[in-house]
């Protein structure tokens, strides 16, 4: 009997004991987990937030029971302090503070990632008790949440402005809270276009979130008056202060456990997995937003997200018990409600895939979501980027109101993208078609056209 | 400089015409168009009737100065009598009733499809003068429009409980008249699987309406009580009667010019057309729901949409003028709305699957069209077919609440049937997530697990 130990509680060690034991009950898994919320949605922590999601136990995916359902062993408040690979057993600190040994006959490892400081002074001195939050665990939330409840602050000042910056910009500014949001590049949500993220910071105005663009954090201090973020703009030296910060400007792999065991880093310094998830450390697997991802249309890259650290944990577990299941890669699908837009994008803007060594070319449209002559039509923005060496699609943008069906629109194209279809292609495509819902040419057909249009009246990279 | 003629001003012709123009402003381009409304949605004829589109005008997809503004030419209230292959010209009746002869270099023919009777005595003596309708062309429309104007019904009788019919018992059941569907098969919107089928029903009668199945409509009579159907059911024989009777039993594709021409018919005696919509007959093209479709599982068959007569037309318009597009196939991707719900397919059903060869198993779903914990979940019900030989997708079934994003859903698994994807492959796809629009695993993708799991306990067709 094959006994698999899994490190990390989290969205890839849930799917990877979750696969184990469906394909093979046989197998003996122990999922060692640092705190005591195994499986939670941490993604929908945004919505505890707005209020919208009570009580906070109704994010966990599936609860302790369920999971224990399966036959998987759970060991909660455990620590994994250490991998000894040559005698394949783990070290973990006990919810009691003793050490003690977990022998495995396969392991994989799910540590997932951590928060980013991104070099603000300050950012690691303060804590939650002094209003400086993170959001990046159920512990996290708690201690917003208490401090939250306790001080009740009435203004935040929030510190990025990716995906979980601007929804807990949402989330601040639905509990009455006054909310600044300090972004270091020229637009919000910089992983779209700026011509989109424009659309986005429109939204956030207009629901009175005060953005700042292009200021760079330096420092966060406590004072009399409350939390004090000094940041530079344009050569000048600006502060702001609120009641409450928030720190939300990405993470980085939590690769330590991995790499004092002898595991090579690769893009982002996250431990390089083959396609098998596969360490390269004998009988060690690993999974999630600890490891590189394998990008379709870049190669080995680093891009941690819920869905891929699904999917690779799926993979590893499968593999960890004798399977052959291999990643088949990412084309970085995403997608983030703002208040009332929703903004999506999957593969490469021009500018990425320039750098990787593409020939892009962009175009912009602008159609409703299905026919205007039906109540409740809106306007969808999109951007497509495709090859102009052989006019295969490279990547699509997508911002529109939250009836729109941005979401599943843009998987059509992360669809199209994993299957190499050309932009042409993509008018080949059966879609369906009713007026309440839709138009004979979908807008992400329309954009195509748009791209075709442009590409045989002015060929050539733009 | 070529003269390129085309015959009808609905989807197919129109977008031949569009597309000619487009690629080549030195084609000189007539259309000649039966009535004088080219480029209406006929799909969206419904919509007027539950009182959500207004006025009709808005059902245009162009208006006649749009389409003119692109240097066609439209001959309106025009109809062709008949075609002359060897001299290149076709005769048409002008609207002063002449006999005039256009001649043409290429000649695309988009007649579409005629309404069918389906042998139901009387149904083709009585007119809409009687109160017994069709809805198939904008002069249906204003028709009907006139009668319940006039008479003022207070019951309708639907013959067929297909796209059209069902959204017409919706808008009738708007207007507060009292709606009887009348359908053949065992179950309405008999392109679903029956358990679908059975939702839909269910959300009929919640509305009120009054659903018989298993029903041969005989006959349909005028009476003093107004109109009276005459049925079938188990041997019996049943009178119902209203006020209104609407008969949407499917469409046969109109050829008659096309066959005097000398065009072969092929599935469902449809013109036979090539893939670059070649009719076989010296430069004369087609398009739309006169031809056969080329079926990307299935070969060519007959069916009409309107998503495939639009692109047949540009597929024909660019081919007319010199071009080599190919039509890449239809799978056959169809919505509706029904009230609250939506229902989509792609691809084939079970049994379909198994006529054409293929060993294929069907597995039931039902999941979330996002995460619960967030307000506003709803159940999709899922039904999707593969291939037990070779683990490839064949066919998918959606039926949920308007919210859960069906239309957009369903074209993730045509993208995939489209590039011939395996149900496994499904679970690569990189697809997106945010927990008020979707899972980790999209529903698309449980369906495909679910599947898996079903294949791998059970394995063999089911």
């Amino acid at each position: 009997m094959t006994h698999l130990a899994i490190i990390g509680g989290s969205d890839a060690g849930i799917s990877a004991a979750l696969r184990a034991r469906e394909l093979d009950p046989a197998t003996e898994v122990t999922v060692v987990v640092a705190d005591q919320y195994p499986n939670f949605s941490i993604c929908g922590i945004p919505y505890y937030f707005t209020g919208e999601v009570q009580p906070w136990q109704s994010l966990a995916h599936r609860t302790i029971a369920d999971l224990e359902a399966t036959g998987m062993t759970l060991r909660l408040n455990t620590l994994a302090t250490s991998i000894d690979v040559s005698h394949r057993r783990i070290e973990v600190r006990t919810p009691a503070g003793a050490t003690e040994q977990i022998p495995y006959d396969e392991l994989i490892v799910g540590t997932g990632a951590l928060p980013s400081h991104a070099g603000i002074a300050g950012a690691d001195q303060l804590a939650a008790s002094d209003g400086v939050h993170v959001i990046h665990t159920m512990g996290d939330m708690f201690a917003l949440d208490r401090d939250l409840e306790q001080r009740q602050p009435r203004s935040a000042i929030i510190v990025g402005a990716g995906y979980v910056g601007l929804e807990m910009a949402e989330a601040f500014t639905a509990r009455g809270m006054s909310v600044t949001q300090l972004q270091r590049g020229p637009q919000v949500l910089s992983t779209l276009d700026p011509q989109l993220g424009a659309l986005i910071r429109d939204e956030l105005t207009t629901h009175g979130v005060t953005v700042i663009t292009e200021t760079t954090v330096n420092s966060i201090a406590k004072s009399a008056r409350g939390l004090t973020v000094t940041s530079t703009h344009a050569d000048e030296q600006y502060t702001h202060t609120a009641d409450l910060v928030l720190v939300v400007v990405g993470v980085r792999p939590n690769t330590e456990l991995l790499q004092r065991a002898g595991a090579s880093l690769g893009a982002g310094r996250a431990v390089a997995v083959d396609e098998r998830m596969h360490t390269g450390l004998p009988h060690i697997w690993a999974a999630g937003d600890g490891v590189i991802t394998h990008h379709r249309l870049l190669g080995p890259t680093y891009l941690p997200l819920g869905t891929t650290s699904h999917k690779q944990g799926r993979i590893a577990g499968e593999n960890a018990i004798g399977g052959d299941r291999r990643f088949h890669g990412s084309v970085g699908t995403q997608v983030v409600k703002v208040f009332d837009l929703v903004a999506a994008r999957t593969g490469l803007r021009n500018q990425e895939a320039l750098t990787a060594g593409y020939a892009p070319t962009t175009a912009s449209t602008t159609t409703d979501d299905h026919k205007r002559y039906y109540p409740g039509a809106h306007p969808i923005h999109l951007r497509i980027t495709g090859d102009t060496r052989d006019g295969r699609l490279l990547g699509a943008q997508l911002v529109g109101w939250r009836s729109t069906n941005i979401a599943k629109r843009v998987d059509t194209y992360a669809t199209a993208l994993h299957c190499g279809l050309t932009i042409a292609q993509l008018n080949d495509l059966d879609l369906s078609y009713t007026p309440p819902l839709g138009s004979p040419w979908d807008p992400v057909q329309v954009a195509a056209q748009t791209w075709e249009t442009m590409q045989r009246t002015t060929p050539g990279p733009v």
